[in-house]
């Protein structure tokens, strides 16, 4: 398999897809390009129709979207064990990765990833809205942390989140005790750290993607 | 199973989520509720977290979005025969129906569907794009129609493009032969028949849907 991701520090689609392969240590190759540049687009043309990433290629299969593609690798190549294996959890845990695929607007607008910097920034009523859903959402699920994920076993809600754990971190957003230990469990596991550590070898700033002021 | 729908003119991820139901002549209890009333957020209150239609309550599983509802009933109900039975077929359809559940915001915004309506709006850019896609999209199908649906059975994708159709009815938007003949395919259908009829019932005006100017 083939994945096109963009810039480490800043893609969080790219994460959420990238994270399944690295959770089950599943082979894939993959194509870094830089974001709003022609190497990007040029990269792209000819596999995908809608010149995003990420986008999967698997021989004669392509699939152009992170949710996509985590619904299908979790078919394909494992048995479906990336959504709970209960019903009704199952049922839950694909509509809160829905909220995420399909909202958190203000959210994304105003905190977008920047995994390198450490940022102050005005929030919107949607903003605070939209955070205050996302503690909700972990906190429901407290039980579980530290020893599990969301939902126990990792699943592709948490690959859906992750990337919400790094902008609260970036924007020193305050969470409930229980989003905390959520939050910190994410920040410290094994995928996420390989990710932090290439992202930490790129220098290419996207202005599209500074929000905020500098801290300290 | 019961379901929680919107306004029949107006909401559009009510119609996506029903449409599994009527196609498949599954069983459910269909709770109309007026967007943006009281009544609406009363109902909801203690079912869904995020007080949004479509909703499904299915005994002690309850999904809160279209895309995660299609996907339940198409596990629990369908063994599966709502998405594409070859493994390409299915994560093409994926994708595109993700393209919808994330996307098309300029279309969305510009020309919401309002199915007794008939107006003229002036397009952006963006909103121009959208419908570029979306008509390559239909049309890279096309050899399907009209005896078929987007990829020969009816599936998940054609259930989130259905409320496409009746905008680009709504607002007399051109398409590409190929592209008119899926609508047309859509428009004509059964189900839709039967949404169109329930909703032309309906005199409730919800301004907040309400663009262009009319015509004639
Ligand atoms: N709904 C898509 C969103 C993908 C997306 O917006 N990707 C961004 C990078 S994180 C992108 O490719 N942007 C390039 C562009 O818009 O030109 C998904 O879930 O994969
Ligand atoms: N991503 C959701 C979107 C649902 C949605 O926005 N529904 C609208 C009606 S079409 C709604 O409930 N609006 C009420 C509100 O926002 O207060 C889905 O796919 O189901």
């Amino acid at each position: 398999m083939k994945l096109f991701i963009a810039n480490q520090n800043y893609s969080s689609w790219s994460l959420r897809a990238w994270l399944i392969f690295s959770q089950f240590k599943l082979e894939v190759e993959v194509t870094k390009l830089k974001l709003f540049t022609e190497g990007f687009y040029n990269a792209l043309e000819g596999i995908t129709p809608t010149a995003k990433v990420p986008t999967l290629v698997d021989d004669d299969v392509t699939v152009w979207d992170s949710l996509a593609i985590l619904e299908y690798v979790n078919e394909q190549y494992l048995q479906g064990k990336a959504w709970p294996s209960s019903t009704v959890e199952k049922a839950k845990a694909r509509a809160i990765a829905a909220e995420m695929h399909s909202g958190f607007f203000d959210l994304r607008n105003e905190l977008p990833m920047n995994i390198r910097a450490l940022r102050k920034v005005e929030l919107s009523d949607g903003a605070r809205k939209d955070i205050a859903r996302i503690d909700a959402i972990w906190s429901e699920q407290a039980e579980q942390f530290p020893k599990g994920w969301l939902f126990g076993e990792w699943s592709i809600a948490d690959a859906m989140y992750a990337p919400v754990a790094l902008r609260f971190k970036t924007y020193g957003v305050e969470l409930s005790d229980d989003a905390a230990a959520y939050q910190k469990k994410v920040l410290a596991s094994t995928s996420l750290q390989h990710w932090l550590e290439d992202a930490s070898k790129e220098t290419d700033i996207v202005e599209e993607d500074e929000a905020g002021d500098e801290i300290g």
